[in-house]
Order: structure tokens, then sequence, then C-alpha cells
């Protein structure tokens, strides 16, 4: 247990990923009071919009609004997720209240890249190149690789660590061809193929060949294994993970309807806690904070923690 | 990565631990069904009944009938689950159905077993002395240990490893008197208070004093951690877990109503066959029994597994 770190890093991204996936309308006013109420439990990241066009997800047509509307917390940094030079340029609308930066995102598989965004391998290292030297011009550092369906994929199956390996490389192709550092690098779990093992398997892989770049995991909950993967990262020392709240969002392109999305933050929460691990939220406040999200979208959301709470007034009452 | 076993033994306990907790009254012939089915999966063990008053647990009031009913598979043991004498001679007239076995079952939390039992500490173990006592008279052997409430407890808050350690030689003091052997030790997260780190923690006190006793974890997913602890007991050597499909059952005194129960039969498997450790359980048609499950019981069950399928077909298509 020796390599588990003392404090873990959450990047909460249960407003982007949530109201994305969502089919309803949902009201502005709600998504701006789900951001501050995450706001106040102590997450340091909060992945507060998506702005991509209204035509390709019609439920962020209103990111600029939400953006415009929350109040900023002292000490917590707002990102927003977006794919092209219109989205960069709605972000760069918000200097004054989004972390900007830019990030390198790739698919390890390349069937995926077809399906998700009509592009081959070429395509999309293209594509990225183009995006990079968009948000050099811009200002904006450009200082991440994401990468995609780390573990496995709805369409082209298992994912090997070369291919993840392959990817990290051509991402760092494209960073080093712009004079760009890269400094964090994500493994996505788009479509909840990872295991405790290919946890361990991919992060050693990586770990080995680039000790200094800093990695987090974004990992899906789909087949109920997300916290285990989570715990796997854990013990191998990873630090920075992403979450949504009550286990909001999932993959739009994953073919899975009714399937769970992101690990629940307050899962992620209570399992480092509960391990002396220090993430600086305020689970009950969370929990709260995932009620609301439950209310806004109209339907119980997958978190298990959500249901039975902490394990506080337990304590309490038993002292 | 070297503990962990090339095959694991599971326990099905949906239909014990299941109809148990529902309020609904569920037809026999349901019962039986999914029964049938889960024992056409390939696991080993299922738990079919309880056998307790019907004043207690009306839910499973027609045990008899449904053991008198379910038709036995060539190579699956079935037990029940009962807790006195009159249990004890409803069980002894399916001797030839039924694997009878008793077992010393203790809480490691006493406030736990007032609540559950009315029973204080000398209480639970005069109460485990006599039942011991009368099944040797019946010429059913007692080899297990079960400790309840292994983890923490709802009205006792956090329990150590200590405790547990007390009340296993509380049972082994049982068996002793009687010239029983203890072969089996069960450690159950009754209600969700278990981490990875706490199952290592205890998992290895408990092995280090009593390494020739076969470990099993009936472990409860009511916080979401369940197939994380899974995994640490897995990385360990822990092969045998109890499980129930769909994610059955939960602890009806624990005071958690929507709390997810029993960790998923289905999410176990995956767990453990996506990591190359032999269940010999066919997991497509254990989510054709959880769905079977779930038509039975009108509602949907928290296993997310059931809703997103096996990545086999995904594999199929990319191949």
């Amino acid at each position: 247990m020796s390599d588990m770190p003392q404090v873990v890093d959450i990047l909460e991204e249960g407003p982007r990923e949530g109201f994305q996936i969502e089919k309803g309308k949902i009201a502005t006013t709600d998504k701006i009071a789900l951001i501050d109420a995450l706001s106040s439990t102590g997450v340091k990241r909060i992945q507060a919009a998506l702005l991509v066009s209204p035509k390709v997800v019609p439920s962020w047509a209103d990111a600029d609004a939400v953006i415009a509307g929350f109040t900023p917390a002292p000490g917590v940094a707002y990102t927003a997720l977006w794919f092209n030079e219109a989205g960069l340029n709605r972000a760069l609308a918000f200097r004054d209240k989004l972390a900007l930066k830019g990030s390198i995102s790739l698919s390890a598989s390349e069937a995926f890249s077809r399906k998700n965004l009509n592009r081959d391998r070429p395509g999309q290292i293209e594509a990225m190149r183009r995006q990079t030297a968009v948000h050099l011009a811009a200002g904006v550092p450009v200082t991440r690789i994401g990468i995609m369906a780390a573990f496995g994929c709805n369409y082209a199956g298992d994912i090997s660590p070369p291919q993840v390996v392959a990817t990290i490389q051509d991402g760092l192709g494209i960073a080093a061809e712009a004079g760009s550092t890269i400094s964090d690098l994500s493994l996505a779990d788009t479509m909840g193929w990872a295991t405790p093992t290919r946890v361990e398997r991919l992060v050693g892989e990586v770990r080995g060949r680039w000790p200094d770049l800093d990695l987090s995991l974004h990992l899906h909950d789909t087949r109920g294994l997300g916290i285990a993967n989570a715990f796997a990262g854990l013990r191998l020392g990873v630090a920075r993970f992403d979450a949504a709240v009550g286990g909001l969002g999932g993959c739009p392109f994953a073919g899975q309807p009714g399937a769970p999305g992101n690990i629940a933050t307050e899962e992620l929460v209570l399992l480092c806690e509960e391990m002396g691990i220090e993430t600086g939220i305020d689970l009950e406040r969370l929990i709260e904070a995932g009620r609301l999200a439950e209310r806004i979208i109209g339907r119980q959301l997958p978190s298990a923690a959500l249901r039975s709470g902490t394990l506080a007034p337990f304590r309490k009452k038993a002292a």
C-alpha cells in the first residue's frame, strides 16, 4: 500500500458530462445551481460546460449563459471542454472565469475515432496539430494529452498497452512539433473496458516510459468495476481522477443506453477518505449536490453512496 | 498480483437474500424459476431458501415448497439458511436436495447482535453452543464460522480487527467444546463498512493467525465499494465469495432502505473472468438470470453489468 498518495485531486465533471448526455431540456438556472452547489463542497476543479455547436449537442446550447451565470468560488478552477476553434473562441470570452488550457485529445482506438469524429489516425493527428496551433496562437497553453478508449473499445475490442503508447507518442509528436511541453496525461476508459489488472499494466507501462508526466485516470462505471479500477490506480500512486457527482454522464457514442456513466465522485471520495487519503471534499455536501443533480434531471442516479450516505452519522451515533 | 487465485468459488445467495428483503408477495413458481435459471449458469453453490418462522420473514413462508420444487442440477450444491432447531428440522426433511452444514454465526458487533437478535455477547455464544449441539446430534457437521459486521456496524461504528479476532476465538471455542473442527471462515461486511484497506488488514490479520482456515468474503455494495473490496480480497488470494445475482438483497436490519444489497454476482464474475480468474460461470446466462430476477421483483436491480452486458459481443463484432 506504500505507493498510495496522501492527497488526491479530483476533477468534477458532473455538470459537463451529465447535461451532455441527458435527453430532456434542463434549465440554465438549474445547471448554474449544480455548479454552485459543487463549488461549495471543497472540490478544487469543476468542468462547468461543453462548448460545441448546439446542432451537435443541443443540451449545451446555453453553455455561454451557464458560464456567465455561475458564481466563482475562491480556490476553485473552472474549466470547459471544446473541440475546435469556434469552441475555443467562446471560451476565450470567459478568460476571467475559466482556467484555459488546450488538450491534445486522441483515441487509442481508430475505430472509435472514426465512429465518434469521422477521423482515422492520420486524420486525428492532423486535427490535433491544427487545434494545438490555434490554441498556442491564442496564448492558451497546450500541456495535456488525453487518450480516449485507452483500455478497450466497443468498436475495436481490446486495446493493448502498445496501442496506447503509440497514441501517446502521436500526441507528444504533435506537441514537440508545436514547441509545446506536455505535463499532464489522462487515460480514459471511455466505454468501460478497464479492469484493475488492465489499469495496473497500462499505468505501469506509461509510468515506466514517461515517469515525469502527471497521470490522471478518467474512469467509467459502465460494468460496475469503476471504483475497483480507481483503487488499482491509487495503489500505484495515481493521484488525479475525473469523476461525476452521482455518477452522471456516460459515453453518448458507446451505444449502451441505461449503462452507468462516470465513476460517482462521492464513491471515489468515500473510497479515498475512508482509506486515509485526503480529497479536501466535504462528503456530506457532495451527497447533497448529488441529490440536487437527481432532482434536476428527474431520475435516480447510479451512485450507491447517494442512497446510503456516509458513515459519519453512524459513527457519531455510536460514539 | 502473484497471490491472485486461479479459480474462484462463488456462493450465489440471490434467491435467499433477494426474496428475504423484498416487500411484495413473490410467487413460489417464480422463486423456483430463478433458482433453476441460476443452476444453468455454471454456478456451483446456490443458497436457495431461508428457513425461519413465517412470522419473522413472511416472504419466505413458502421455503419448503421452493426447496421441494426446484430441479437439482448435476454438480450444483444447494444450501439453505436457518437459525434454530425448527429451521434445521425443516432442512433435514430435504437431506436429498440440500447440502446440510451447520454454521456458528456470530456478530463482531455486540450492538448489532442485540438489535438483530436481542443477544449480547454471552447470549450469542450460548445460542451458538446450543445450535452446534443440536446440529451435531442430528448428524449435521458444523464446520463453518461466520462473522457478521466484521468491518463496521451502523450501531457500533468501526469494528477493529482485534474485535473480529476475539469473535472468531469465541466461535472456535464453541466448536472445540463440542468436538467439531472448523474448516471455513466467512467474514461479512453486513452493513457496507469495508474498504480495500480494511479488507487487507483484516484478511492479513486472520490469515496470519489461522492460515489453514478456508476464508470467504461476504461483501455488500451499500456504498459502491463492494467490487473494489472483492478485488482487495482477490489480491490477497481469497478464493471464495458470496454474491447475489443482480445485486439482490441487503441487510434488513441496517436501516438503509434503497441502498444496494450484496455485490452483484455478474460484476464479480466479470471482474474475475476479465482478470483471467476462472469462475466456471457463463456470464451471458448469469445476466439472463439477473434480468429474470428483475422481472420477478418488478424493479431495476443495482447491478451495472446487468445494464451494459458483457464485453463478448463487442469483441466478436470487432474481430
